[in-house]
């Protein structure tokens, strides 16, 4: 496991490091983005203003709903057929959601050609990355990737060419993924000005349960809790609190589902650290809740 | 309970909604706060700016430390002594710490003239007006106020002269309390943009309680579980959900002792929310935990 905020150079694999070559050259040629959302339509649209592919195919079910995409620029061509995509394509980016990432990208490795690399952006790794650890045809390559941006919003139409600058990516190789693919897969990132750290698909999610798929779920919780009649008290502290829960719960189901011992399991450890407080405030005990407010600030305040 | 986004003049006291007499008068003469923060320098800034009030003191125990609130003309003048500011004001607003309002009220209205106005902007209201409702010398009168308007962030520094516009400023008035002072307390807030809902303090908390006080506990409860490793993954969907957590912990303890039973009670409430999550995640139970998850996005949704 690497944590690492910005990894400087030498700790990272010193070939993709050499930034003048990758500023330089494509990282791939031809981009097929599957499923264009916000993360999708953002990727096109970060690729397309720093020229990191040469064109860029948006693969969608209804391709007239692209369109929209395609006359900002962000896509040169749009299309129902994954296949089609996939046979033009060296660099396949799947934003799908997560329960039917491993089933498409199935799907278009059977049309792809020799070389061709199969990425992703599924918050949820362990699954995906053991399915698709094999199986797939030879000379086409699946390695998974995770940008940590996004937002509760939903569709391109929110999409942000500056939405990976600064952020992590985290990619998740597996015993067989090959260095060239895993350079290839960071540089593409790293031209959409992310910054990489590498896991495993276990270690990846199990600290997305505890920074993201738990929090979703508590936010959620939270703001189910909340009575109609008090919706007027609810100022900038509860927004704030809950404004995560109107992400889709569609796609947060899956993902929690995806990764569920681990969010379980964080969910735990939050509901014991919730009983501290509970005994604290029920004892009157000031001291006590005033230290466990303070471990709260701390952390938080070490993120700022 | 009276639960109004923008309370239309015919639900409320007809002759405080003469908005043009409102305009041409000063709503106090000479304005003490107590505990110049970030929301009592907010109140001096807004008082000044909109001539509110002729004079504003500000009153604290290092009158030195004020003296940047004069420099920027917030304050007229500065004293740590309490009675010398409650003799001169004829509206008083304590900022202190909640666990310190009853004893500084009690303490300057011994001094106050008769005729003066004392309110405050504690988060909890039934501890504070319960006490205060009797024993204060005749003429003087305090009623509850809680701005719902604040931050994280502490200090004057921090004030802004918009901080009421367009909040919520709940009036809690007690059986005892005089039409004319509700009157002059809710002019003044609304001299400051807040809108005014009036409602018991016992309402009042069990409402904060819910949107305030417990999702303080809940935010610092997920701060404190995210360990140190897992920190450069917590984006911002971790953030916003625990930004309320860097609030002062002595502060927060104090309220929530002070809202120590329906704090419990909504803490106990969602818990079993939360034990619902569990078991649908448990037990795989997709249906179930979309049906909750949507729960969550409606209410949030319900308050953009």
């Amino acid at each position: 496991v690497r944590l690492l905020e910005k990894p400087p150079p030498h700790l990272y694999n010193a070939h993709v490091m050499n930034t003048s070559e990758e500023s330089l050259s494509h990282t791939a040629d031809t981009l097929a983005i599957v499923g264009v959302g916000l993360l999708g339509g953002s990727i096109a649209a970060a690729a397309k203003k720093r020229q990191s592919v040469r064109k860029v195919i948006g693969v969608g079910r209804q391709p007239a709903r692209l369109e929209g995409a395609r006359a900002r620029g962000w896509l040169d061509a749009v299309t129902d057929d994954l296949a089609a995509a996939a046979r033009e394509a060296d660099l396949l980016v799947f934003c799908t959601p997560v329960q039917q990432i491993v089933a498409g990208v199935c799907q278009a490795a059977r049309a792809c050609r020799p070389g061709t690399l199969i990425t992703d952006v599924g918050s949820v790794k362990g699954p995906i990355c053991g399915e698709l650890e094999r199986g797939l045809p030879s000379g086409v390559e699946f390695i998974g990737s995770h940008p940590l941006a996004g937002s509760e919003k939903q569709g391109f139409e929110f999409a942000d060419a500056e939405l990976f600058r600064g952020r992590m990516c985290v990619l998740t190789p597996t015993a067989g993924t090959s260095r060239g693919g895993l350079d290839r897969t960071a540089r593409f990132w790293r031209s959409l000005e992310a910054h990489i750290v590498e896991m495993s698909p276990q270690d990846h999610d199990h600290a997305l349960a505890e920074t993201s798929h738990f929090p979703h779920l508590a936010a959620a919780a939270l703001a189910a809790t909340l009575c109609a009649e008090h919706r007027p008290f609810a100022a900038t502290g509860f927004r704030d609190t809950t404004r995560i829960a109107s992400g889709d719960p569609e796609l947060w189901t899956q993902i929690l589902l995806q990764n569920r011992a681990e969010v379980l399991a964080s969910l735990d450890k939050y509901a014991a650290t919730l009983r501290d407080f509970r005994r604290a405030l029920a004892d009157g005990e000031a001291e006590t809740l005033k230290r466990l407010l303070e471990q709260g600030k701390q952390n938080r305040d070490a993120l700022a």
